[in-house]
């Protein structure tokens, strides 16, 4: 297999894929990110058509893992020189991945994902083999999406110790914006609401340091995520800003919070039992399963190991 | 030293003022309370009148640690059987507790107290003696303090293992406001909008997890918190409401949040960089020292051994 990008997400998948006894070499546009992976023992370049040619070769599964902005230029050169290859990405943005692969004419062998990993530290030097270790790792099962190619990018994610959800596009970007990207704007306005009073930063401690942290990520790679998946983030946004302008209402009017407080505890504790379960009776190509799958991952399903496919049951 | 109410903060004072080798007997309304600091060794007692009486007799210092709406009913009762003891609190909105104790006529000997821990969990069975530890621990410095008490109050921070950090009221509030109370009303109200998202809770983990842990904080803590401080909260919500329909109206008309998350970032960064210091130039009951050691908290100092005092100079 071949990663395209060696910064934290695919410098781990190297590592991952490699210990999980994979022949993997790996493709990074600056020296510095190939050369920390070969001088930590793994098969890297910097010439991409070298590595192009390498997986067209045998027919390798490639990694798209540069960030989204760099994605286009990337595909096209996929499209010229490995254009049949199996293909995945590990960016967090779906429907807009599935948009710039559509417009690269690479449809047909496409199935993307999403490790949903940390993003606070980048680079090569700061990925590990143990990233994904039972970190969910989604797998689009959106209505193109081929049974073997499917199989093979699942595959991956259990070799990297991650546990697949199944998921269309369009759902998991929704679900991105209100879990992480929401977040996101959040802390970066939390951090500047309380960077105006004077004792605030004096005073600050665990729960604030909690609530600001992932504003310490990159800017740049924060854009990236929020502005790449606008269509889910604005009505998202404006919910919550729906939620906190009732509360403020209530509270400058009635004294009382009792409203948001009462709905936020019941759903904090709903996400805290949410049930999870393996994912047992879907048949990979069988009629419907990928709106059987899209289901079960809505339902809290997860596949944690390789499941049964069409002709070649467990 | 007597402690009034052996829940999380006050069962930890116990403990850790015990640990420092105080004398220290407790109260607790609920007879599981206080037989549960009894069954773990300490003076505890479920009759008020008994405490008081005890307190007056040795002049101690009172700890107020009662949840904020039995304060009225509990000054009253101190009013009436140990008025002239040295008097302190651990309630996280001070302006409201110096209104109650004012109301009392109880202000002369009181000195408002807030350390800045946890409170996830409570009762005395959550509480343990290393709570405090390295803990910011606000000891207030409005215009009517006495030197005596405030020493009396900051020694017991420091046995308990804090830094005391010097505050006014109203400042200590509008900073809670922004570092404590804001984030609780942002955690209820992103529980809620990913509560909506049919995938949300299947994909969430750790920074979803993250932001919305203190929505796991119990309703009624989080309302006398909220509720106690609505003069502050209010205008905080305004500015985070401001910010965040600033980068959606941004992100919706021009694709971006750039303004949003380059401010957050820097923000955050401040935060992070924070300079902390420790207040060694100011002597207790000096000319203007509650103004010094405002302004010395307000920039970052922390007190971390006994300061000098007029007349006990270190």
């Amino acid at each position: 297999m071949c990663v395209l990008g060696l910064g934290l997400i695919g410098g781990s998948i190297v590592r991952a894929a490699a210990s999980a006894g994979r022949e993997v070499f790996g493709y990074n546009r600056s020296v510095e990110g190939a050369a920390g992976a070969r001088a930590d023992g793994f098969d890297a370049t910097t010439d991409l058509g070298e590595a192009l040619a390498r997986a067209a070769d045998r027919d390798a599964l490639i990694v798209l893992a540069v960030p989204m902005p760099a994605l286009p230029h990337l595909l096209g050169h996929v499209r010229e020189a490995a254009p049949d290859c199996p293909l995945t990405d590990v960016t967090s943005v779906k429907t807009a991945v599935l948009t710039a692969v559509t417009e690269a004419g690479l449809l047909d062998r496409f199935v993307g994902g999403h490790p949903m990993t940390g993003t606070a530290h980048s680079g090569w030097a700061a990925g590990h083999g143990g990233l994904f270790n039972r970190a969910p790792w989604v797998v689009s099962v959106d209505d193109h999406v081929d049974p073997e190619v499917w199989s093979m990018v699942t595959a991956l994610a259990l070799d990297c110790g991650a546990h697949v959800v199944p998921a269309r596009s369009d759902e998991h970007d929704a679900a991105a914006a209100a879990i992480s990207h929401l977040p996101h704007l959040l802390a970066e306005a939390l951090a500047i609401t309380a960077s105006e009073v004077p004792l605030a930063f004096a005073l600050a401690a665990g729960s604030f340091r909690d609530a600001t942290r992932v504003a310490g990520t990159a800017p740049d790679l924060v854009r990236a995520m929020c502005e790449g998946n606008a269509d889910q983030l604005v009505p998202a946004t404006d919910r919550i800003i729906e939620l906190l302008s009732r509360a403020r209402d209530s509270l400058a009017a009635n004294g009382s919070v009792a409203d948001l407080v009462d709905e936020g505890h019941a759903a904090r504790t709903r996400y805290e039992r949410f049930p999870r379960h393996d994912i047992v009776a879907v048949v990979v190509g069988a009629e419907n399963w990928r709106q059987q799958l899209a289901a079960a991952g809505r339902a809290g399903g997860v596949i944690r190991s390789a499941p049964p496919t069409l002709g070649n049951p467990r």
